[in-house]
C-alpha cells in the first residue's frame, strides 16, 4: 500500500494518527495475563502470547477509527523470537482489518545488507527459487547516517512495491541535537538530511501530491518542523512526541500543509494505557484506548484547522 | 564478557579477526539444504535450519583459531521469527564454543526504545517479575544519530555486564562520506561522533588499557582511520571492509595500535565462500573456511608487525 492508500484511510477516518503498539507488558493489565501466569509460564513465550492477545484487541477496538499502526521493533525483540512471531502476527492481523503498518525499525546500515533489512519489511526473501513474503509492511523507518547507497535498497522496494519509508531528519528525543542540530556545511544536519530525501525521493511521487519518502520529525520540536515543512513540502512526516513525551496538538500543527494532510502523529502509551486512568482495573482497555483515540484525533484536529 | 576477554582472546588465538556470520542461502553449499528441499520445506523455517547448521559448522570449523562471530542480523531477520530462532542459537553456539560474540544490529532510538534493545541483546527481559535472558550477546553495534540519550541505555547494559558497544564512526560503503565526512563546525561529523565516544566511555575503562566503548571504521578509508585512532587511543576498533568489500591488509594496519593490538577485522563472504574456490562443490567448506581463516589472520598480523 502506498502512501496514497494512508493518505485515504486518514481522509476515510477523518484521523491522522498512528496507534504506537510498543510491546511492553506494563501497559497490560494484570488480568490478561492471569492464566498463563497460573499455567507457570512465565517466560518470553508467555509474555508473547500475551502482548499478542493485547494487541489484537487495541486493533479490534481502533481499526474503524485510527488509520494506522505502529509497532516499535525493540519490544518484540525483548521477547526473542517468541516477539518477533508477535510482531509478524500483529501486522499480519492489522493489515486485515484495513489498517497502514509503519514498522518502527529505524535500521541503516551498507548496501547488500539494507538490502536484506528493506526485503525482509517491505519485500520477499529468495529461498530456494522461491519468492515468499516475511514480515510485509506498509512502510519502515529508516536511518539516514550511512548515506544514500544504504537507502537505496528500500528506495528499490519503494518503487517495485508501492512501499513507503520514513527517513529520520530531526528525533523526539532531549540529546537529537547533539548531531542533528549541529551546523553541517552552513545548514543543521536535519536540513542537510531533509535535502537528501528531496533527492531520494525522486521518482516517487504519487497521485496524491505526497511522496513514498518521508520523514520522521518529532513533536517535541516545533522550529524544526516547519523548517523540514518547508524544505520537504511533498513529504509525509511521521510525528512521534505527542502526549507522553510532552508536545502538546499546537506543538504539531507546523507539521501539517494547508490541506490538513502532510503529517501522522503517533501516540503509543496514552492509547495503550488508557484503562489505567479510568479506574476500572483495566476491565475496559478497549473502551479507553477507543476514547483516547477519538480524544488525540478531535485535539489535533481542531490545532490544524 | 568485557572488552577485556576478547583481547585475551585476541592474544591466545594470535589472531585480530572476527568471523561474520552473514546468513546468506547463496553461501550455502547446495548438497547441505538437500533433504530440506526434498522434503518440500522451501521456507522460511526450512532455510532458518539450514543455515543453523552452516552456522553451526562454521564455528566448529574456527572457533579455537577465531576469537569471535559478528552474526548480522539483518540476514537473520530476513527468514521471520524462525530466522531471529537461527540467531539465538547461533550465539549459544559460539559462546559455548568459547567465541565472543558481536551482534551486528546498528540499533539507535530514543531512550526508552534504546533500552529495550540494549536489555535484549546484552542485558536481560523483565517477565511479570523474573529476570530472563534474551539475546546475551558480548557487544553490539550502535547508530549514533540520535545523540547521548539513545547510547546511553547501552552503556548501563555495559556497566550492569560487563559488556561493549561498538558505535558507528566511519562506515565502511562509498557513500558514507555523504555524512559523515562533511565538516560539522569545524571537523567531519564522524570525528565529532568519535569526540563523543570518548565521553560515553568516562567510566568504562578496562584493565587491558581498552574501553569497553569501541568504533566501527571501515577498512577502506585508511586516512579516516589514522584520524579516529588518534581521537581514541583506547577504543577498541571494529574493521569491516576487509577481502570482498576491497580493503587490504595494509590498508587496515592504521587501525592498530603499537601494541598490535586495538582492532578487530571483520571478514564475512570470503570465509563463507571460501568452498566456492576449491573447485569440491562444497564438500570442503570447514576445512576451506579454515584455511581462509589462517590466511587472513597471517596476512593482517605480518602487515600490523
Amino acid at each position: 500500500m502506498s502512501i496514497q492508500t494512508l493518505v485515504e484511510k486518514i481522509n476515510a477516518t477523518g484521523n491522522p494518527t498512528v496507534v504506537g503498539l510498543d510491546a511492553r507488558l506494563e501497559y497490560l493489565p494484570d488480568y490478561l495475563s492471569a492464566d498463563i501466569r497460573r499455567e507457570g509460564r512465565i517466560s518470553l513465550e508467555g509474555a508473547a502470547q500475551a502482548l499478542r492477545r493485547f494487541n489484537y484487541d487495541l486493533i479490534d477496538a481502533l481499526h474503524d477509527i485510527v488509520p494506522a499502526i505502529k509497532p516499535q521493533s525493540a519490544y518484540y525483540e525483548l521477547l526473542g523470537p517468541a516477539g518477533i512471531q508477535t510482531l509478524a502476527s500483529t501486522i499480519s492481523y492489522a493489515q486485515a482489518k484495513g489498517m497502514y503498518v509503519i514498522a518502527d525499525i529505524k535500521r541503516g546500515d551498507i548496501g547488500a545488507t539494507a538490502s536484506a533489512y528493506a526485503e525482509a519489511y517491505l519485500g520477499y526473501t529468495q529461498v530456494w527459487g522461491e519468492t515468499l513474503p516475511v514480515f510485509g509492511c506498509d512502510a519502515v523507518t529508516v536511518n539516514p547516517y550511512l548515506g544514500t547507497d544504504g537507502v537505496e535498497p528500500f528506495l528499490k522496494e519503494c518503487r517495485a512495491h508501492q512501499k513507503s519509508i520514513f527517513v529520520l531528519v530531526k528525533t523526539s528525543n532531549p540529546s537529537s541535537g547533539e548531531f542533528q542540530n549541529r551546523d553541517l556545511e552552513g545548514q543543521p544536519l536535519y536540513a542537510r538530511v531533509a535535502e537528501k530525501i528531496a533527492e531520494w525521493g525522486q521518482g516517487l511521487d504519487t497521485a496524491c501530491g505526497y511522496n513514498q519518502v518521508g520523514a520522521v520529525v518529532g513533536a517535541t520540536y516545533p522550529q524544526e518542523q516547519k523548517i523540514v515543512r518547508r524544505l520537504l513540502p511533498h513529504a509525509y512526516f511521521l510525528v512521534p512526541g505527542y502526549g507522553a513525551q510532552g508536545a502538546t496538538a499546537q506543538d504539531i500543527a507546523g507539521a501539517f500543509n494547508d490541506d490538513g494532510l502532510g503529517a501522522i502523529v503517533n501516540s503509543s502509551r496514552a492509547i495503550m494505557c488508557a484503562w489505567k486512568k479510568t479506574g476500572k482495573d483495566g476491565l475496559d482497555y478497549q473502551e479507553a484506548a477507543r476514547a483516547e483515540a477519538i480524544r488525540m484525533r478531535d485535539d489535533i484536529v481542531a490545532a490544524i484547522r
